[in-house]
């Protein structure tokens, strides 16, 4: 196995400006601040989260009762997350203080065991570990872990990861291997990707194989979860359903496990934790079930948006090339889940089409959940919409035409805001290349990177206007003079074969991708100028004829860049409108539509509605069509205008 | 208003050979005696019916607790109307002993007020009445009235229907608009027309006031079902729901409602008791409101099988040109109520539209509910299924793969059986028309009719092997050498215009159809012979552009026949063949498939299943298609092979 490549600290990452920038202002002006009135329960008309009062009431600060879900700690830890990114290239004095207070206020909740969940705090201790399948107590866990952590990386301040600590140590004495622990593993894995974190900020090997357990016990026979509900007498939503264990991810060892089953952002927290661990260990038994789980899921159950899960049963996955675009549940958290995984798995095997995935699901089914103002978001991501489905028919009544406010249960805005937040993150990593360092350029957006490469100082400003664009400027500053090391950029898979170009100081070169990279093999020298160019012709994209829903349709890509019709724009009967083989896209920049987006247009053709005296049912004729101008935009800034129809899938006559 | 037509006695018919016979004969030897072994809770496996055990309980015969559904009673209702059409055209002493002895069970148990309800009787009388919305009292009184109707009319027996006038005494007494009475109506329909029929037979104008009352009181305001739910505390399962109280066809008066709205069956049973009013009270606005209910749940709501509920949930009706083909419910009950509806549409105005829809309905929607061998049931029909998604995904669990043994709520194949028992009602109705006796033919299959006309013995002989061939002849014998009144045959409206032909004594006649029916104006003479020919080419049909589910597909029909393609002789993917406009069709009568089925044969196309390396999206390539052989079987055959995919409605390559 190949040596896996490392990222690079946050804080060496600047978003200077175009898509992205916009995006974190938002999470910063307005997600984090609306949140953390929500965890207070000071947002009006909106059901209270009871998030920092069940804090309260478990420090002795105040009296009350546990209030909301099981997991609703989760939500303070995922706010300090994305404060914590934010704070990294915003810092912001009074924004720090809100969270240390609020850090006391936790820490203060603190058991003298280490113990921090609220809900058993609460409702009484002796019930602790008594559901590790339904009550989420590793999973807060887990996303307290990366709040803390990502903290204490921004800030220096430890305190709330030293309380966790003792918290993992409690943890690590009460569930493992050893005769007299627990057998468990959570019944909602993210904990596994924390303690993989926590391993790597620490280098202690225990918080490792905590990790590794956990995903090693999983779906192990005797089953953990069965034996757990058997002994404490706990209800399960699951017994007569199909999903099982599955559910879970936990019917049988993760090994064996080589479909993407249960709940979707389950799973892929799951799969993001076996990466870690596989990287960590480099076991290749764990690599290959990642391997496999990445195959089936992006090649047999994936929406071209990224969006994963098509069922609203369980939010879950349902079965290979089952993708209907109008009942999907698509939720935004599981984009996001895939975005982990996808850089998980790069960074495990530089190969583009990890990349592809994480790009694909960054500017289409991730941010779909979140309003342009920042202030309204989706849980579920469809890519057909028909607003009278959604109000009369209780199949589509998950399909909202319109995004919510907030959510009782919130656990897509955070998540959202924690991605966006850290998307610096995502840009980078760094490997070993015949005795040199490479540096991968995985995303293209306006940024400058300052890093140490070769020993040296090097930072790297990315110029672009990606993704409307296609042309990448790269301007190198090496304040020694050179730094000697490989650059890898990301040739994406939608990218036409021997399509792009690239440029070196003006002087053009003539690479051919790698697994979906080309690599410039250094040295550099301050001032070098690389160019490259990535042609965005619109692109016509059919699914595997296996896909029932999108048989005999196409749907229309430009760049990374998904687009839709919505009814604002082309009226309604979406589903009457047909391509045509030889339809011919024009492309637009519209800065004054839903904040600047390239839009396209088209003639296509539009069935006329006339039955003879409106017949439903008559004797086949072929169908009059007229011409039919569209105006596309892209599938992520849908529904910021007056609600209506919308359609990703268009019928292609032929 | 036009004088509405009568129907005629079905004693008067025999069903003698054909297509209809086999389906009476299932229900005489295998439905009616696995249904009363069912009552008694004699189905080794099966889940126990109660339905006589709850009878015999409240009798005082036996002790124990009321099982099963709060609308038991009505099961053997239902089989008790079965038998009695049954014995009309197959007299059995055995079987009309067993009649006889279960209903001196059932009136045993019938209080001194007159009340017979088991649920009650066992669980407390002093609840009766109180629940009308969810409890099915009326609902079961509604049914009984027809089994016992059916009975007298059958054997000449009162007994359960002169117990049965005390118990609408009592109703009467308590439910009406005087003051102290309850100004209720029925949350499940089906009294109404009960009441329709107990009036006909009794001419006591007091039962026609009580259904006239239950339909103009319903979703009157104050609306009586929100009354009764404060007053008594009842639990409401829709209260949160779109549906409100249209579930049950109360949230506004009837003559204001003009879309078919909330629970299938209870719709059509509604609409049939308003047709039933409205015929013998002449009031034309409830003829104005049936005509309207009518179109929109035939021009918008109904499938092309005659199948009627788009959606499981709450098995209902959603919105126009809402019809999805695989998640469908399509009750087999609510297209047996469409039937009825259908019927009274006809004889309030004898248009051939009505008598399509209760053609197709008979021919696909209602039948595909019972398996040839009369010993399984499908209560969903679905016009496309895939078994993976039956299995894999919560949306599609309703649509069953294969017909089932028997149900809990075993609505549909009693109600099944009464309705093929009972088929020679729906053949014929007697007008006038000119001062003459018009007799309508409304159905053709191979029967016999003896009936008076003119004055006079009048017996048609109808010779046919439709559906599966195209002449139907039509023999009269009329023993006084002549009768003078019309004869009236529906020119079905599958038929091209035009294409039909007509012949009286071998010369033809050259006429026009009128609403659907040409007519034959008579005196009539013994002997004479009348043939009529309904070409019978094979067609396809689309749906209006309207229908997103059906859009860019055609169906496949042979005169009353609706066609499907099935797994067993197709392969898997249906979804991947196509038509074009010029596929040519061949038929094939195949005797031992399907117990006699005309089946099609084309050679369509089948897109081909390759991508490169199987990739999930890709750009589009004009996809290759080769020719595919298709075997189509007739719709309401599907399901008794091997299970395995079905599909109706297959796109078009245009």
């Amino acid at each position: 196995m190949q040596k896996p490549l490392r990222s690079l600290p946050l804080s060496q990452m600047t978003i200077t400006d175009g898509f992205w920038s916009r995006f974190q202002e938002l999470v910063r002006t307005q997600v984090i601040p609306y949140q953390w009135k929500a965890l207070n329960d000071q947002i009006e008309g909106a059901a209270p989260s009871y998030c920092m009062h069940n804090f309260r009431v478990a420090a002795g600060m105040e009296t009350g009762t546990f209030g909301g879900h099981v997991f609703q700690d989760s939500d303070f830890a995922k706010w300090l997350e994305a404060v914590a990114y934010s704070l990294t290239w915003h810092p912001d004095p009074e924004l720090e203080r809100t969270a240390d207070e609020a850090i006391d206020i936790v820490c203060a909740a603190q058991q003298p065991d280490g113990y921090l969940n609220t809900y058993y705090i609460i409702n009484g201790l002796d019930k602790r570990f008594t559901s590790l399948m339904n009550n989420h107590e590793l999973y807060c866990l887990g996303h307290f872990l990366e709040g803390a952590i990502a903290y204490y990386q921004a800030t220096g301040k430890d305190k709330l990861l030293k309380a966790l600590m003792r918290y993992v140590d409690l943890v690590q004495q009460c569930i493992g291997p050893q005769e007299g622990q627990l057998h468990g593993y959570p019944g909602h894995e993210v904990i596994e990707l924390a303690l993989v974190k926590l391993y790597q900020i620490t280098q202690e090997e225990r918080y490792l194989r905590l990790a590794k357990y956990f995903i090693d016990q999983r779906g192990q026979e005797p089953n953990y979860f069965r034996q757990e509900m058997q002994q404490n007498q706990n209800r399960w939503a699951w017994e007569k359903s199909y999903f099982q264990f599955q559910y879970y991810q936990a019917g049988k060892p993760v090994r064996q496990q080589d479909a993407a089953e249960g709940h979707a952002v389950r799973a892929v927290y799951l799969y993001s934790g076996m990466a870690d661990v596989a990287r960590e260990t480099g076991d290749p038994t764990l690599v290959d079930a990642c391997k496999a789980l990445w195959d089936n899921l992006t090649e047999k159950r994936m929406y071209v948006t990224g969006g994963i899960g098509s069922s609203k049963y369980g939010e879950a996955f349902t079965f290979d090339y089952d993708l209907p675009n109008d009942t999907i549940y698509g939720e935004t958290c599981a984009s996001i889940g895939l975005v982990f995984f996808a850089q998980r798995m790069l960074e495990l095997d530089p190969d583009g089409r990890y990349g592809d995935v994480m790009e694909k699901a960054l500017y289409n089914g991730t941010i779909s959940g979140m309003s342009l103002d920042g202030r309204s978001f989706f849980y579920v991501n469809p890519l057909e919409v028909l607003p009278e489905a959604s109000l009369k028919d209780e199949g589509h009544s998950h399909v909202k035409v319109q995004r919510q406010k907030w959510f009782g249960c919130a656990c897509c805005p955070p998540n959202l805001a924690r991605l966006i937040a850290s998307l610096g993150n995502y840009l980078y990593s760094v490997g070993e290349k015949d005795a040199k360092e490479i540096l991968y350029q995985h995303l293209y957006t306006g940024s400058l990177l300052e890093t140490q490469l070769d020993g040296k100082k090097v930072a790297i400003r990315t110029k672009t206007r990606y993704p409307w664009e296609e042309t990448i400027t790269f301007t190198l500053s090496i304040p020694e003079g050179t730094a000697d090391f490989a650059y890898a950029l990301r040739i994406p898979g939608w990218c036409r074969e021997g399509s792009f170009s690239v440029t070196v100081n003006g002087k053009p070169l003539f690479l051919t991708p790698e697994k979906g990279y080309i690599t410039l093999s250094g040295p550099f020298s301050d001032g070098d100028t690389v160019v490259l160019t990535l042609p965005m012709p619109v692109e016509m994209i059919s699914a595997h004829p296996k896909v029932r829903e999108d048989a005999g349709k196409v749907c229309i890509t430009r760049g990374p860049v998904v687009y839709c019709l919505e009814q604002e724009d082309n009226g309604a009967d979406l589903h009457r409108i047909y391509l045509t083989p030889d339809t011919a896209f024009t492309c637009q920049w519209e800065p004054q539509l839903l904040d600047g987006v390239v839009t396209l247009q088209c003639t296509a053709l539009q069935r006329q509605e006339a039955q003879p005296d409106g017949a439903l049912y008559r004797r086949y004729t072929p169908p009059t069509d007229l011409p039919k101008p569209l105006r596309w935009i892209p599938y992520y800034s849908w529904a910021n205008r007056s609600p209506g129809e919308m359609c990703v899938w268009i019928k292609m006559k032929s």
